[in-house]
């Protein structure tokens, strides 16, 4: 049995496979028919992630479990290890984890019921990975060929290393940009000054500079004219070129305030998607288990999409 | 379209309308067919506002998402904005904020989905309100001409404001009383000292001494004698005259413990009000926005309310 | 009407009634046909606890209201009383109570809906109580006769004190051991040195070493060889003899970290064991207060226990 930790544990074609599935529940959502407890256990700070996993959680029809690490045994000393072994004693079918350590998958690993890996550390973030791929999907119908350029903090990313190891692997062309200092020797990727990059990509993949990871004070004041993306680089985008970001924004540092909902702006796109690809990956993960069957789950036909309830 | 950020946002015509579902859906609670996704938004400490709309959100069949501001990504310096547009990406139908801020409404104002206003800075809590006017309306019937005195920290009460707007607009005869810091000098209330006010009212409505908001240390032992309602004050009241506090009370400050739960006291009426008046005010807007239709919404036939239940 | 404060509101009549109710659940849980609304009010840490009256809850089918200590009203200076009067106004049918204060229940106890004990200090947590003694019952079809030692911290064990007069009541031999600061000497039990203990016991009950209840520090790194269940010592117990522990385990301090999940060790099966008796206490008061009738309650043919499933 297979729990859901990095990017890497997906097939090229299981990866195909998850975005035809998110793509269906956008009009489709499907329903379990069940009573399918999800534990939510997030140790780090989270608002998108988090609520996006909650909102998969409850159209998907499960009951969500909420983890505040701060009120919890956790003050007492408790492990990772005990607190997700409680989880699934108690009668957690399902757990999604954020936790701080880069291998807090090994801890929990031989626990039996399925996990799926919300942020590791510096280290992954695969179901930000799908998401953004997802979108780069929906864009242009195919990955293979297209120049994408990561852009900014990448040593302190963990989106970065796990799109950029998925995005190698869908055919894709990946260039990095930024300042010197947070760029990972480590990746194989070529360095692009910005003002090349942002000419050449399709999809410019801004990245968020993690103050809250810094050691060392940076200038912010002149990142964005040095390194980001102001309103003079993006008119020389190329027509159908987009943005992606996974967000939070630093308005005026990594990007322009003006263009976080410009035209080519796929930010808040990106979060929507989110949605419906953590779907597929619960649905994927509930089915593989043996915890529901397929005629658990009842296919929608109404149509739940903010935008479709508006036009009803 | 419109959000319901002030209780100036009403008509006349609306606010009777609005308590005449409250009324109804003391007995009659209605049902949403659909599946909408309610976020509130608390930036700041509740329990009453919070947990009231999160009932009235769930006795409506709403979805109901949590946002914790101290284990969000307000932590990594994220905007009010782009907290909120988040969560309309990710799938919200409805926001429900309450932020310090006096004026955050107009940051958020041009999102695309309806937003309430839980309360803003000192300013204005509207919500709150509603159910304070609508615990007068269902107790004597008509607003018109009746004496209502504010006693108490007026200064600093967002109730106060938008309360006296609303009152004088309905017809009441409107007084203040108080500590003279506490005055707002502002309001165009006449002023009466504490036993002329308790001999004149038909509602009394005690507001909080807000520590939390004072610069200045102020005396709480002599406050009850000189300016709150103590025992002897209280049989001074006319036989009808009622008590009404927004909540949390300090209890031998603004009055005395012992008639929190008096006989004319309707201080915790006025929150089993609050949920009927917010589950008023959800529907209206969710009908307005067009996220449902009257055809959404099943017309309950069971008693749900605690008395019911017990006597059933 | 009769709050849940203490095992001792109890009969052994009741007691061995609620075990028959719990072990029915785990198979055939019980579903509430009507909206009602359980608010957990936890004034202190709590994974464990307040996870499982929340998955008892909604295996029951109530609607969930969680309250934040940190985020409320609290941080205004508002009391248990009104925070409690509060929740009970506002719509909650049941409140689930854990607060640091031994007599709590004092303060609430003519509140209008039941109240059930969560934990109260270090003087009772009687629902702990219930999954244990249930967890011996299920193990052994019998209480009576049985030799259960306590070790460990029993002077901070709030629930050492609950479950000594349980079992003591239901027949069982109760002695205790562990270093002598932690012998409560008012406990009217033989005390066994630890090699003793473990070689007579039929059930150990391990104890947490409460640190953040302790004043003095104490040596932890010699408590284990001392005091605690080392791998050696497992060796001595008797073939059927089996460990419990209230979680959460100090690891290497009061049981070697191997044994917490060693053959003989029913940690987790507590936990699991904890939801059923919860929410066996929760149907009894729920109909008890009249609030739920028996043909409220639909009688659950499909089956939710993990292992059922997966086995379907």
């Amino acid at each position: 049995m297979e729990h859901f930790f990095s990017v890497e544990d997906l097939t090229t074609e299981e990866l195909y496979e998850l975005f035809e599935q998110a793509k269906l529940y956008q009009f489709n959502p499907p329903k379990i028919k069940q009573q399918i407890f999800a534990a939510n256990l997030f140790f780090e700070p989270s608002t998108r992630t988090k609520t996006s996993f909650t909102i998969a959680e409850k159209k998907l029809g499960l009951e969500v479990l909420d983890f505040e690490a701060a009120t919890s045994s956790l003050t007492k000393g408790e492990s990772l290890y005990d607190t997700a072994k409680t989880m699934e004693s108690i009668g957690a079918n399902l757990l999604v984890v954020r936790h701080e350590d880069d291998n807090w998958m090994e801890e929990v690993k031989d626990l039996s019921i399925p996990i799926i890996n919300a942020g590791a550390g510096k280290n992954e973030h695969p179901t930000q990975s799908l998401l953004d791929v997802f979108t780069i999907y929906e864009e242009f119908g195919d990955i293979e060929g297209l120049n994408v350029v990561f852009a900014g903090d990448i040593v302190h990313s963990r989106v970065a290393h796990s799109n950029i190891k998925l995005l190698s692997r869908l055919g894709a062309n990946v260039f990095v940009t930024g300042a010197p200092q947070f760029i990972d020797t480590s990746i194989p990727c070529p360095y692009l000054p910005i003002d090349e990059a942002v000419e050449k990509c399709d999809v410019l993949m801004l990245l968020r500079i993690q103050h809250e990871r810094h050691f060392k004070k940076f200038d912010e004041s002149t990142y964005l004219e040095k390194f980001g993306l102001t309103v003079t680089r993006e008119k020389q985008m190329k027509h159908h070129a987009i943005i992606l970001h996974p967000a939070p924004v630093n308005r005026g540092v990594e990007i322009d305030s003006s263009l976080v909902e410009c035209e080519r702006s796929r930010i808040f796109k990106q979060m929507e998607y989110g949605v419906f690809i953590r779907m597929a990956m619960i649905i994927k993960k509930l089915l593989h288990w043996g915890i529901i069957h397929d005629n658990n789950i009842e296919k929608c036909k109404h149509h739940f999409g903010k935008q479709r309830i508006q036009n009803v």
